[in-house]
C-alpha cells in the first residue's frame, strides 16, 4: 500500500499504462484500438470507461484527496486495497452481486472491473419513477449474504479476528463515516450545508437532546460493534440497475459494523427518494403509484433480508455463536429459533436508528443527495427536506417502539403527508 | 513473536540466561547470589521468583501449551507479548494497578516484574475469612478507568482501531474464553467436570433453553462489541492484596470486548466467595459478617466502577463519542449526562450477563475456583456450589429487571439461604 510511484491516470496515459496487463487486454483488446472515457461523478475517485474491439471494462483509481473538496482534503490511497478486499469478499459471499474484478494494483490504487453495459446509477433511476421488478429482494438477499456470511454466526474466528484487524486499517474512511454521519448534522459543522428555508426545522432537530444522544448511541454502535465486514455506504448511488438486473458499487468505506447498518442507509436512501418525489412526478396519481412502489421495495428489502438470514442461520450456522452443538445437537432447535427472533429483532432496531441518521446527514450535512438537490424549486425542495428530517426523528427515537413494517409505512405516510415549514 | 530460539528457563539456568539484563541485575543484584525458586500454580505458564542482594523480582514465562492439561494442548507463545502490552495500558490508564515491568523478552516470551512483597492472590485471603480496607473502590475504579480510557470515549480513534487489530491476533486466548466460558458448561463438553451431587441441577440447567440462548447473547456481545481493551480475565485470582494494597495481574486474555465484562467476571468470583463460605468459615455468626463484608466490597465495585466512570465522562471525554461539541459547547451538559446514564444502565445489564456465566463456567467447566474445590466434604461442596449455578442462572437471566445493587443483593441473600439438592 506504498504511495511511492503513485500516477493519476488521465485518457492520453492509460492505454499506455495499462496496455501491457493481459487481465485488462483479454477484456479490452488490442491497445491502440482502446477509446478512455473519464465518467467519475461521485465524491472522491477517477473512474474512466475503456472500451475496444473486445469490449469494455471500469478502471477505477483513488485520488490522494477527496474529489467532492479537492486537495485541502487528504485521504489515503489504501482506500483502493480495501475496495479491492471487499469487493473480492462480497463476490464469494453473494456471487453475482457486485461487478467481477479483474485486476487490481496496489501501488497505483486502482481497480480494473466488470463494465456493467447499460446500467445506470439507481438514484438516477428513482428520480425518473422508473420500476425494477425483484430489486428489493435482491438487495435484502445481499445484504443478509454479507452480514451472516461474514460473521461469527459463519465465520471460523480466527479467520474473522484476521479480517477485522486488516479492515481496522480503514481508518480515514470509517473517520468520514463516524464525522459527516453522525455528529456534523447535528451542529453547524464547518463543512455542513443545507436549503435555508430548512432553517427552524433544523434549528429544532440541533436543540433535539433525544436526538443528539440517540445519534451518539448508533454512532457508539457503528464505531464498536465489529459484528460483520460492511459495505459501509450502502446507498442508492451505490447501486447500479438495468431492468430487472443490479449489482452493488463502490465498497471502499467498508469496515466491521454492526448487521443494521448497511441495510438502515440503504432503507433511508429509499425513503428519501419518497419524501423527494413531488419535485420530480408532478402528477398526483403517478406519484402516488410511484411512492407506493418505493415502499414495497423498502418491505421487499426488509422481508428478503429476514427470509435469508433465517434460511442461512438455519443451514450455513458454522461459527462460534450459537452452535448447533448446544441446541440441535440437544435436540432443542427451537432454541435457536428463539435465539434467531431475537437477533432479527435487534437488527431491526439498529436499522431504525441508522435510518433517520443517515436521512438526516444528506439533507444537513456535506454529502447531499441528486433526488432533493436537483429540485430547483427552493421552496418545494425544503419542503420534500422539511418531512424527511421530520421523518428521520421519528424512525430513529422509535427505533424500539416501531416494531414492523407496516407501523413503519403508516410512520412513512403520516409522515410526509404533512408540511413542517 | 517467533518461537525460533525459545527455550523454557529452569531455575538453574535462569542465572545465566538473565543475568546480563542489566535491568534486571539492577533490581536483584548480582547473578552469583540469585536465588530461584519456581512459584506457578496457574493454569498455564511458569512463573519465578528471582531473588538477591538487591532485591526480588517476578519472572514470568509462556510454556508453548496449556500448563493445567499437558502438551496436548497447544497455546502460542505470542500471549506473553499481549500480557505486557495489556500491563503497559492499564499501568498508563490506572497508574499503580499493576506490577511494573522491568524488562521484556520476545523471543522467550518473558516478562520480568516488580515482586509484590508479602502480597497473597485475593482468593487464598477470601477463603481465609480476611477482609482488605477500600478494596472494592479499588477493583471498581481500575475497571472504570480501563474501560474508559481504553475506549473511543477517551482515546484518538485512529489509536484505538491500530490497537484493536493488534490485540485481535490473540486469537486462541479469545478462543479459550469463547468456548470454556461461553458454550462448554452448557453441554457435556470433553474437558468439563463438575461435583457428581450437582447433577439434577446441572441437568436442568442444560436443558435451559432460555439459559443458553442468553449465554451465546451475551457470547456475541463479549465476541463482536469491541468496546475498550479488557484484562479479559479478571477473577480474585487474577488479585493480589496485603493489608488495604491490591494490584492487577495476569492479562494474557487481553482482548477488545464491552465494558461490562471485567467487572461482571470479577463480581462472579465475590459471589461465589460468598456462596462458599459454609465450606471455609463454620462459625455461623463470623460467616454472616464476612458473607455481608463480601457483598459490601461487590457494592463497592460497582459504586467505585459508576462514580469514576461518571468523573472521567466529565472531564476526559475526548474521543470520538458524544462530543462536547454536540452538548457541552451547545449549552447542553444535561444531554450527556442523559448519554452517560443510558451507557452505564447498559455496562450494567451487561455485566450481569456476564456475572452469572462465569458462575456457571466455574462450577461445570474446565477452569474451578479454590473457594469450591477445597470443600473436602462433597456434599457440602455441592450444596454451595448448586447455589452458585441458581445464582447464576437469575442473574444472568434478570439483567434486564435487575435494576439495581440492593435488588442484586437480595437476590444474592434469597437464592443462597436455600438448598438445591
Amino acid at each position: 500500500m506504498s504511495e511511492t510511484g503513485y500516477t493519476p491516470l488521465d485518457p492520453q496515459t492509460l492505454p499506455h499504462r495499462l496496455g501491457k496487463v493481459s487481465a485488462v487486454v483479454e477484456r479490452v483488446g488490442d491497445p491502440s484500438g482502446w477509446n478512455v472515457r473519464e465518467i467519475g461523478d461521485g465524491n472522491l475517485n477517477l473512474v474512466f470507461v475503456v472500451s475496444g474491439a473486445a469490449g469494455q471494462v471500469i478502471v477505477k483509481q483513488a485520488l490522494p484527496y477527496v474529489r467532492l473538496v479537492g486537495e485541502s482534503w487528504p485521504l489515503p490511497l489504501k482506500r483502493a486495497f480495501f475496495e479491492h478486499n471487499a469487493l473480492s469478499r462480497q463476490a464469494a459471499r453473494d456471487p453475482g452481486s457486485v461487478p467481477e474484478v479483474y485486476y487490481f494494483n496496489d501501488t497505483q490504487a486502482l481497480v480494473v472491473m466488470e463494465y456493467l453495459t447499460d446500467h445506470v446509477i439507481l438514484r438516477q433511476s428513482l428520480m425518473k419513477g422508473e420500476m425494477h421488478e425483484g430489486l428489493g429482494g435482491f438487495l435484502g438477499r445481499f445484504c443478509a449474504r454479507t452480514a451472516f456470511r461474514g460473521s461469527d454466526l459463519h465465520l471460523n474466528a480466527a479467520t474473522r479476528k484476521r479480517d477485522l484487524a486488516l479492515f481496522a486499517d480503514n481508518i480515514e474512511l470509517c473517520d468520514i463515516t463516524e464525522n459527516l454521519v453522525f455528529s456534523d448534522p447535528y451542529f453547524a459543522a464547518e463543512m455542513n450545508r443545507h436549503t435555508p428555508a430548512l432553517d427552524p426545522v433544523v434549528t429544532a432537530l440541533r436543540a433535539d437532546r433525544d436526538m443528539k444522544v440517540a445519534a451518539q448511541h448508533m454512532k457508539a454502535r457503528f464505531a464498536n460493534n465489529a459484528e460483520t465486514l460492511l459495505h459501509g455506504d450502502l446507498h442508492t448511488g451505490s447501486i447500479m440497475v438495468k431492468d430487472d438486473m443490479a449489482r452493488v458499487i463502490d465498497p471502499e468505506f467498508a469496515t466491521y459494523g454492526p448487521m443494521g447498518f448497511d441495510i438502515g442507509m440503504l432503507i433511508a436512501n429509499f425513503l428519501m427518494a419518497h419524501c423527494a418525489q413531488p419535485g420530480h412526478l408532478p402528477d398526483q396519481a403517478q406519484r402516488a403509484a410511484y411512492q407506493d412502489w418505493i415502499l414495497d421495495v423498502v418491505t421487499d428489502i426488509w422481508s428478503g433480508f429476514a427470509q435469508e438470514f433465517t434460511n442461512l442461520w438455519r443451514t450455513e450456522r458454522t461459527g462460534i455463536l450459537y452452535q448447533a452443538t448446544l441446541f440441535e445437537d440437544q435436540n432443542d432447535a427451537l432454541g435457536t429459533e428463539q435465539a434467531r427472533i431475537d437477533r432479527l429483532c435487534a437488527i431491526w432496531q439498529d436499522m431504525l436508528g441508522f435510518c433517520g441518521i443517515e436521512m438526516h446527514r444528506r439533507i444537513l450535512g456535506l454529502a447531499h443527495i441528486a433526488e432533493f438537490d436537483q429540485i430547483t424549486d427552493e421552496a418545494l425542495r425544503a419542503q420534500c427536506e422539511a418531512r424527511g428530517l421530520v421523518l428521520g426523528r421519528a424512525v430513529t427515537i422509535g427505533r424500539s417502539t416501531i416494531r414492523d413494517m407496516d407501523t413503519l409505512k403508516d410512520l412513512v405516510r403520516i409522515t410526509t403527508e404533512r408540511d413542517y415549514l
